[in-house]
Parts: structure tokens; C-alpha cells; sequence
């Protein structure tokens, strides 16, 4: 009964919470450094000032987010994901964030067009990897490189590993979505330092879905993404239905928003 | 008379006129390859929104930024700077402007205090250079490396020169500065590709100048640079006057507003 000694259980409504934010609540988890990132289905945008419950968002971003952080450990990119557990929960690492969203674009579209004057839907002359600095106060504001590193937000030789790892990121999904008939617009990770022994690396925490990507039809230029709610076009609970459905995460009888019996695979 | 082969006398008012900018005016100069810099009165802040006529501001802003250039030439930094001609005319090298404002600040103040959320006079960890993309319709917005070198408004390499430039510059202003009680805050500075021949090599251009600087007195904190026009604080000449007299470069019966006659040291 060893294993019983780092093992807690903990009944699901007495786990201590460690963190709620706008789209998810982390709960303790049951072995010392890991957590339970929780989803929920709340959709904001522009800071919070746009709020709405979008039914049954929570359990398709649990699910693709599954899909997409299972594939990139199965490559070699390392992530916080351990393994889903229910309909919106999934066992990660704990990891110590670092305060940035790190966002890779290959194509104009949001707040680069704007601030630079390009025509959303421009391809970009190569891939740009942007940092904000991950602040609700301040907005997250667009930081290069020189404020990351003066303001130790992280080392260079992390941004460097951080780099990287975007790069192996926006080249995995170009490749996942460009498969099931979608364009990669941009992307947004956050990523954060994790302690084995007395090794840490840099790995991708938190989530990858179509809350945090610009994901376009390829034939149509529909937006598949959190831009549907961004822009009130509406159907945003039946985009992100079909960017599962398109992976192969969905069966023809699992009901996302459900609150019944549903096929857990 | 083999020298009059490359050199035309034109008479100042059938000068070609290149740029007329908020600040300064770009002629044709006497040799190819020349231009004549043409300082105004005008200041101007918040993107031209403010605009007012500051009676020998030019003048003042010619004869500082021929000292400083002067003395950047001679400590080996490249710069346009030939020689100054007349009250508000100086002899520059024609490059090819790269469209950056660089920015190096040593302590937080302006856009940087707001953006971060730091309190202005905060001293910043270390010397940060930040570039912004010279482009009054989309107010100057500022960009990463990562824009720079994808939409090549400058390449990898010639980055690293603007930052070496930038970097020394800062060591060399913060020196003469500090020797004459002034505190620099940040400047900003503009490059160039200058060719000779075959040959590029990238050169400080524009002004370094009262109006592209934040020079605050070391005892007082008094603010001795165009902050006293966009803050309304008054005393704009006076200020400009003092530092150029703390810089040695005024005589007491110099008179910069002046149109009468004046003694040119
Ligand atoms: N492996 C991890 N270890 C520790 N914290 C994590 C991990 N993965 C993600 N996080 C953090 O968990 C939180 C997830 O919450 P959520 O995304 O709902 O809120 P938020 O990021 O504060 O708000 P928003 O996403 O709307 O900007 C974030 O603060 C995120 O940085
Ligand atoms: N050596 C040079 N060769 C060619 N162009 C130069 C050189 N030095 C400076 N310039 C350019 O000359 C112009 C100077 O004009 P000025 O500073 O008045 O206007 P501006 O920069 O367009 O406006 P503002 O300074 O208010 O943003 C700038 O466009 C600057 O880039
Ligand atoms: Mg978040
Ligand atoms: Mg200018």
C-alpha cells in the first residue's frame, strides 16, 4: 500500500481550490506537484469587459485541449498534461508560470492588424511570435524581448527554450488543422518552469483550444474559434463542435453539454 | 578648380526641398550624397495634436545635436553628422532611413510608465531599448524584433548594429550628461544605412536633442527636455538653453532666438 502514502483521496467538492480565473478553476490534485485543471464555461473577451456562459464550452475545450497536448508529448514537446479525467477535468503538473502569452501568427487577423495597419486574413511574411505580458490591470500588453528579460520575467536562455518551443507548436497544429480543413491563423500558449529533482524545464501549461487560437475554414474563411463570440457572429458552441468533430474527438452520440449519461471513451 | 566637378553653389532659397517633417526641413545638399538638416521652431507632441512655434528651439536644438554628434563621431560611433553651417543648418550624409525610432530608457517615464504600470522616476532594472515603428497614421506603435526582421524594415544583423549603436550611445550620453548634473531618462534615436562604395554600414541619423531625450536635473529632478511642452510646464527655451549651457556650448552673449548678428564660435 505504498503508493497510498503520496496519495490523497480527497472527495471532488472538499479538493482544495488553488486558483479560479476567467475560463477555469485549478484544484489541488492528488499526488504532491500536480493540479486538476478544471474548465468551465464561461467565454470573456477584451479584459473581462464581454462575459457570457456558452453551455458545454468547458467540456469541448477539456477534450480538444486532451487531443492536442496528448500529441504534442507523444512528439517530444513537453507539456503539464497528464491525462484527462472526467467530462471537464484533466490531471496536469504543477508548474510555476511564467507571465507571458506567448502568441505565434502566421496569418493577420486581432490586434496585429490593427496596431500595424494590415488587412486581416494577410499571410505574414514568416511566422511572428509575439509576448504579452500576462496582466489584467494593465491589459497584457504587447512587451519585446529586452522587457521580458530586464524585468526577469524570464532568462534569456529561456525565452530562447520558450522560442522554440512555439516554433515545434505552430508547426504541429499547422500541420493538425491544415489536415482536417482549417488555416492556423495565430495562437496564443502560456508556458511555465518545471522542477524534477533538481532539473527544471520549460514546458506548455495551460490550455490549447479554440478559445486560445484563430482557427479558419480553408474553403469558406469561417471562423472556427473565440472570435465568434469576440465579434457576436453566434454559433461559437457549434464551431468549437465541429473543430472536434473534424480531429476525430467526437463520437456521433457524445453530448458535450450534457448533463446525463454521456460515453466517457 | 577640379573640386567645383562635384560641388554646386545654389543659392539658399532654390535649394531643393527633400522632407519637410514636424521638426526640421531636408534640402538637397552642395555634394551628392549630402543633405542639409534645416532645424524649425516647431514643437509638436502626441503625434501633432499639439503643435506650437518655440522661438529658437531650432537653433538651440542645431548646436546641441552638433555637439553631441560631434563628440559621437569622435569616440568612433558612426554617425550623418558632416559639419554645422549656419544657425539652423547643418551638412549630414543622405542614408537610407530604417523606419525605427529606438528607444533606450534608463529609468521609467512616458509610454513605458503607463504601459507597465511602473511609477515614473522608477530607476529600471537595467537599460531597456525598445523600437517603435516610425508611422504617424498608425501613432508610432510599438514592435518587437520579431516585426522588425519579419516585415525586414532592418535585418538580424543590422538589428544587432542599431542595438550595439544604441547601447553605446546610451554609455557615452549617460556620461556626459551626469558630468553636467543631468540625469538621462531614455532618448531615441534613428539609424540609417550609410554606402560608401560597395560598403554599408549602418550610422546614427536625425537628432540627438533636447526633443528626443528626457533630461532630468540631478539635485532638482526639473525636467530640462520636451516634457515641459507636452505637459504644459512652461519654460520650454529656457530649459533647452540651460542644457546647452551646461554643455559649454553657449556664450553668454549668444543669443539662439536671435536674428541679429551673433557670434558663430
Ligand atoms: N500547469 C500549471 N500549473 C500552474 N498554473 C497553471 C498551469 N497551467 C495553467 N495555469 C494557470 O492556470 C490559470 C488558468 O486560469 P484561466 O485561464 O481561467 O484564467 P486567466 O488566465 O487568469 O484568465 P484569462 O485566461 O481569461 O486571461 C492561469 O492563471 C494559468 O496561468
Ligand atoms: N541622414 C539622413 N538622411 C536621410 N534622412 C534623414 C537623415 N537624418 C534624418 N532623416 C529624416 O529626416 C526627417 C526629419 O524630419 P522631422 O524629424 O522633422 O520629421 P519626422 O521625423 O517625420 O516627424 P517627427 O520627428 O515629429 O516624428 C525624418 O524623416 C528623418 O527620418
Ligand atoms: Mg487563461
Ligand atoms: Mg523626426
Amino acid at each position: 500500500m505504498d503508493f497510498l502514502k503520496h496519495t490523497r483521496y480527497v472527495p471532488m467538492n472538499r479538493r482544495r481550490r488553488i486558483y479560479e480565473g476567467k475560463a477555469k478553476i485549478l484544484y489541488e490534485g492528488p499526488e504532491p506537484g500536480t493540479l486538476i485543471q478544471h474548465f468551465k464555461d464561461d467565454a470573456t473577451a477584451f479584459n473581462n469587459k464581454k462575459h457570457e456562459i456558452i453551455d458545454g464550452k468547458g467540456v469541448l475545450n477539456n477534450r480538444i485541449s486532451e487531443f492536442v497536448f496528448n500529441n504534442l508529448n507523444a512528439i517530444g514537446i513537453p507539456t503539464h498534461f497528464i491525462r484527462r479525467m472526467n467530462m471537464r477535468e484533466q490531471l496536469i503538473r504543477e508548474v510555476e508560470m511564467i507571465p507571458l502569452e506567448v502568441v505565434v501568427r502566421n496569418v493577420a487577423a486581432g490586434s496585429i492588424a490593427k496596431r500595424l495597419g494590415l488587412e486581416e486574413g494577410t499571410q505574414l511574411p514568416r511566422s511572428i511570435i509575439e509576448f504579452y505580458y500576462k496582466n489584467d490591470e494593465l491589459d497584457d500588453p504587447i512587451v519585446a524581448e529586452e522587457h521580458v528579460t530586464a524585468f526577469g520575467w524570464a532568462t534569456p536562455q529561456e525565452l530562447d527554450d520558450i522560442m522554440a518551443l512555439a516554433i515545434r507548436v505552430n508547426d504541429f497544429l499547422s500541420g493538425l488543422f491544415l489536415g482536417v480543413g482549417i488555416r492556423l491563423v495565430d495562437f496564443k500558449i502560456e508556458c511555465g518552469r518545471h522542477f524534477e529533482g533538481d532539473m527544471m524545464r520549460i514546458v506548455v501549461a495551460d490550455e490549447i483550444s479554440p478559445d486560445s487560437c484563430r482557427l479558419w475554414d480553408v474553403d469558406t474563411n469561417d471562423k472556427m474559434d473565440k472570435d465568434r463570440f469576440r465579434k457576436d457572429l453566434g454559433g461559437m458552441l457549434e464551431a468549437y463542435q465541429e473543430v472536434a468533430k473534424r480531429l476525430g474527438i467526437l463520437n456521433e452520440n457524445d453530448r458535450p453539454a450534457g448533463t446525463g449519461p454521456t460515453l466517457v471513451k
